[in-house]
């Protein structure tokens, strides 16, 4: 299989990155093809502008969806998009590796998604009408892949638990996961998340390290997040709430647009993309 | 008073600049005093990386903790972070004006929030130790200061609501408005959101903008948001998670973390602040 990483930290001894390295070197152990996007290396512009598309006539106002569809459809995206949208679609899996910084993306991967993801790619994608709101959240241009967070955080993990003062994990990464890459169609894989990375020692490297080439080895067989499709008959058109059938009267918040029973769900979703048998190729 | 307004949008005409032209406005007519920052009228640097510690020496690695910490208490930040350091503390309120894309602040902004908040401005601030993890969530270098968020989205209330598709705004916006907010002290104010922003009439915008500038006459007058303190004694040290007392025991997640009597608790928060007698001055 095909996997693109995508790594987002300005320090190239950083534990970021040698995790991204532990991810590499374990994928290329499997017999996989990885292409690496570092995306301080290559000094990734992160602002969406009108440098972003060339085409636009001065004398037009900058729309960005209107901009970007347009560049997009017509071809005349800057030449660094195209390059990574290519990357997308070549990859069967999409792996990002950041630091937690405050609550979220750095600037430099988030200017990324910014960018790469333009109208008509992963969003304004399918038929828009009332009844039908296009192909996203499950469906759309990356459906059938999967991706993958890998994130170190510097608190404990009981900061970042159910009760914890930062908020739980799953939800602080919820505008990532099922905003960023579930809406272009991706199914979501659990996120790997280290704690304490400030903090690191070389006995609890080495753990980390074999946890995650051990997740790595798995990436095409283990269940996805089961978040539900917008298409899938769960939400009423063109409100888009979730039906009292799908989550019960009284179900709110992100929780809600996971389906209940994640174990049989995501079995049934991992059959929608590759079998396990093809994951350990 | 004195108000810092930073928007980031790349067009100058878009519905986020309009609004904050509106916003600015309603506060000078107030009084008040506004300074502005146009992140894309500057060419703010987004990307957090070496450039940004020009003391630290080439054979050190880049620890952004410990590189922000040095040249924050050395004085050897960049004149930019410099300047916007300056204006934070200038302020007695703080507005974000943006566009959400992709659930989230565009990468300019995130730039502006990833390198101005040094460790040591806005985190690493106080003590840290087993039974006091530093001035935060509530207490820090901002506190008794407000801030507030200006946000246009493209979908439907519906779409954000309790039950919508994207997520609960309030809870979408958990990440900032908690994190990156409420963490470095700010008081923090119920968000304004503007809903299908990519179809507003001259109508719509007018009922917004007079929405907007009766916002900002209240800006030092209604309630924030409840967020829990840190060290208020609903959490447990060092855990950090919210004691029964506080919460009840079986509650979980980003509501957790506000009391659960926002009025109430809104205007005994609001009283730590800046009386309502000066709001309208």
């Amino acid at each position: 299989m095909k996997i693109l990483v995508v790594s987002a930290h300005p320090d190239a001894a950083s534990l970021t990155n040698a995790l991204r390295a532990v991810a590499v070197a374990a994928l290329l152990a499997e017999g996989h093809e990885v292409r690496v996007t570092d995306l301080y290396a290559i000094d990734w512009k992160s602002a969406v502008d009108r440098r972003d598309f060339p085409a636009l006539p001065a004398s037009e106002r900058l729309r960005v969806p209107a901009a970007s569809g347009a560049a997009f459809a017509g071809g005349r995206l800057t030449q660094d998009v195209v390059a990574a949208q290519a990357d997308l679609l070549w990859a069967d899996a999409l792996i990002l590796a950041f630091p937690l910084w405050w609550f979220s993306m750095p600037a430099i991967l988030k200017g990324w998604i910014d960018r790469v993801y333009t109208f008509g790619f992963a969003y304004g994608v399918g038929e828009h009408s009332e009844t039908r709101w296009g192909d996203r959240y499950g469906e759309g241009t990356l459906a059938g892949k999967r991706a993958m967070l890998v994130v170190t955080a510097g608190g404990w993990p009981s900061h970042y638990g159910p009760r914890g003062i930062n908020g739980p994990i799953d939800d602080l990464l919820f505008p990532i996961q099922h905003g960023v890459l579930f809406y272009p169609g991706y199914d979501v894989l659990p996120p790997f998340v280290v704690y304490r990375a400030d903090r690191m020692d070389a006995a609890t490297f080495d753990r980390t390290a074999a946890a995650l080439e051990d997740r790595m080895r798995t990436l095409f067989a283990i269940p996805a997040i089961p978040f539900r499709r917008q298409n899938g008959g769960d939400y009423t058109m063109p409100a888009m709430e979730l039906r009292s059938e799908a989550a019960g009267p009284a179900a709110t918040g992100f929780d809600a647009h996971r389906a209940a029973a994640p174990e049989a769900e995501g079995s049934i979703r991992g059959s929608r993309g590759t079998s396990s048998g093809e994951a350990l190729c």
